[in-house]
């Protein structure tokens, strides 16, 4: 879908001054990079990317976008952009080039995701909508690896579309949460755009709308016979509990198995333990326990510490709007840019804080491992190549093609192998002692120091 | 756009299992609600009622979502719905009626926002995406509506579309913004598909990208001479604030004022009182400051507090994400529904505690209104009639006439209406010295307690 008003009204005001300036050419060089990582961690789990690229595909102003930007007016109610601005944008060819951290990767602090190239007017237009699908997923993601960690290699779903921010804020979060480890979603318009597996069981208003729970419970046995999930807490949990062994037996006798009961209420590691005994005194070892209602990695941690039989994890609204932390702070800032002559500068952005101050150049990362952990990452400038020293270690760039001219490079991978490979590094960060370290390298530090001092 | 898959996997099996036990034409009424108003309020601004009604208007199962359904398989690796359910789904006529809260409206606690009825099974498919779409609106149009009571009659303007939660969390973001008080959005896509005034300034990147700050202000004034508001502080705030006041002068001496400028870091208000000065000798006591740097209702009530000289609000990440509430807890419960014998049963839904116990019958809200204020609100059957006792007290009917069979009856208004509503309503509500009473029409609190009582 093409998508390019999706931007700040400020980005076109900017190109427009570009152009006007006739500036608007000159190649240059952004990155987008967040500099603190999410809910304490020292990495996040990218993603969003292919979404992103998506985007940047698809772009192209047609005559119903220019008609809505020749409407707009300004300060003095004369048109905000001169015809002929309008017409370069829908004349103009698309000619970005990216380098991206495939999706699943870690991503540490200050570590491009992304990085963008070409004519200044085009990199402009695209900054806005690139750091919303990034932050949104990579923040998504990296919770749900976290709530992952939680549930110690126990299943997790993700519930959340009810509460999440708009329709694509739940579809964006259902595609960050598979990545980021959660085996399935609730949402099936994720599952038919994604491939993602979708689960549920069932609500209290199906329980309601029958004169009595037994009744309900017998009723949807004999609908799904194979996929029987009783949510046991629209009245009383215990009774409910028992009503669902009442229900697997009846399912038993036809060859069928109750697959497992849902907790939505209560004190869910007491009623847990106690719904474990009853199932497993009714020969329904095999019956999971799932739960559900305002769960997190906080929460599951404090279940798990009291004992709580849970074999599923139901995970809506904390996980999806990302309830503790609901932004990712990722920027886009200017690396290098062509000035009139041609020649190409590096910049950065200064701030009050060091930590605020950008990298300059053309960056990309060296990402040195070992079997079991991340050594080191050094942030280079690919033009000009390491000047570390890296003592014949082995390294890769972190940053492959991904858009050449507009057009993808970086092929799409099925979400599940982007799944495999973030819970593989989530897994491998989680074991580390210390943070890995991410260096500047020599070069890159010495042109930063000096622009620092020249602009000072 | 057909969202029919924008629901919750377990909509779909239940509605599969109403089919198999031949009772999804059953007909049933559900009501949409939130239990608590966000951020400690009394009240919630109603928005997103018209974008689901265009989602309830366009709903239909096309071989794409069919296909997708058919290809679903359960435990035993067998598909999941038979193929007559599917064609019942792309067959059926969609019948449901529903009642809304116009937007910009006060909702209280326990009122139905929405009241939808029809056949059980197109109730239950619609729940989560109607939750989705109103628990997000309001939320974020009750947030903007606190950012603008603290911003006291100045302008604040949404810049959230980088932070927010998807593509779409930021357009639905801006709309909700829009409907709670704010004057204008930085987000292009908002303003072309709802009419939403479009406002930006510029980026630090424009001044990076110039050689140095005085000429990069100059290029920007050159192309918008009558649309200027300059960043001044991607080096030092005071001497941007200085740099901005010659680039003015010369504006002046082309007949173009400057209009302001904006302010993104630092102690904004020690630096806009500087500003202010600094623009006040020069003789520019119409050019405005502009203030952003993840700002919300906290941080400009102590902004307000020190005297800051800021005269438009940018508001972005705090807003778009509701950050310190990042949703809003509405639910949809069952209310009445048909029994095999055609009676109408009223229903609740139990729990622990009795601030979750739902409302039984099909519920209207009777509003008792003052010129100055909202006296009370009373929840009543519509079927059965207000048994209160009014003393001739005058009342309006909160919800009104929707969709009908499935066909939209409620026009959609101006959204510049819905906003004008909306500020009059928070105005007079945050006039109150006491949240309005919501009471129980008699009628209605005496089938509750007998439900409650025969349900134990």
């Amino acid at each position: 879908m093409n998508q390019v008003l999706l931007t700040d009204l400020y980005q076109i005001t900017m190109a427009y001054s570009y152009w006007k300036n006739e500036i608007h050419d000159n190649h240059a060089t952004f990155h987008l990079f967040y500099r603190r990582a999410p809910f304490g961690e020292s990495a996040a789990i990218v993603a969003g990317v292919c979404p992103a690229l998506d985007y940047l595909e698809n772009l192209e102003f047609t005559d119903n976008e220019l008609a809505y930007l020749t409407s707009l007016t300004g300060k003095d109610n004369k048109p905000l952009f001169e015809a002929d601005f309008l017409n370069h944008l829908k004349t103009m060819e698309w000619k970005l080039d990216v380098e991206a951290i495939p999706e699943g990767n870690l991503a540490l602090p200050n570590e491009p995701i992304l990085r963008v190239s070409g004519p200044i007017l085009q990199c402009q237009l695209v900054e806005t909508a690139l750091l919303n699908m990034i932050n949104f997923q990579t923040l998504v993601a990296t919770k749900a690896a976290r709530i992952c960690t939680a549930a110690k290699g126990d299943d997790v779903m993700e519930f959340g579309l009810r509460r999440a921010q708009g329709p694509d804020g739940a579809i964006s979060a259902s595609r960050a949460a598979y990545i980021g480890g959660c085996m399935a979603t609730s949402n099936v318009l994720a599952g038919y755009k994604y491939g993602i597996p979708v689960k549920g069981t069932h609500a209290h208003s199906w329980v309601m709308s029958f004169e009595d729970e037994q009744e309900a419970f017998e009723a949807y046995a004999k609908a799904l016979p194979n996929n029987v999930i009783l949510l046991v807490d629209t009245y009383d949990t215990i009774e409910g509990v028992k009503k669902a062994v009442q229900v697997a037996k009846k399912l038993n006798e036809q060859g069928h198995d109750l697959l497992g009961i849902r907790l939505d209420s209560g004190d869910l590691a007491e009623l847990s333990i106690k719904a474990r005994k009853i199932l497993d005194e009714a020969g329904m070892q095999n019956a999971k326990i799932v739960a559900s209602n305002d769960l997190d990695e906080y929460s599951i941690e404090k279940l798990k510490a009291k004992g709580a039989k849970i074999d599923v994890w139901g995970i809506g609204t904390k996980l999806v709007t990302s309830y503790d932390q609901p932004a990712l702070g990722g920027v886009y800032k200017l690396g290098a840019i062509e000035n009139d002559h041609g020649n190409i500068l590096p910049k950065v952005k200064l701030s009050n804080g060091p930590i605020k101050v950008s990298n300059p150049g053309t960056l990309q990362v060296a990402r040195i491992t070992s079997d079991k952990q991340i050594i080191e990452d050094i942030i280079y400038d690919e033009i000009h190549g390491i000047h570390a020293n890296l003592k014949n270690k082995e390294f890769k760039n972190l940053l492959h093609p991904a858009l050449r001219k507009g057009a993808r490079v970086l092929l799409e991978e099925e979400l599940s192998v982007v799944r495999n490979r973030a819970i593989q590094q989530w897994q491998m960060y989680k074991k580390q002692e210390t943070p890995t370290p991410v260096t500047l390298d020599p070069y890159v530090a010495e042109v930063k120091a000096q622009l620092i001092e020249a602009n000072r």
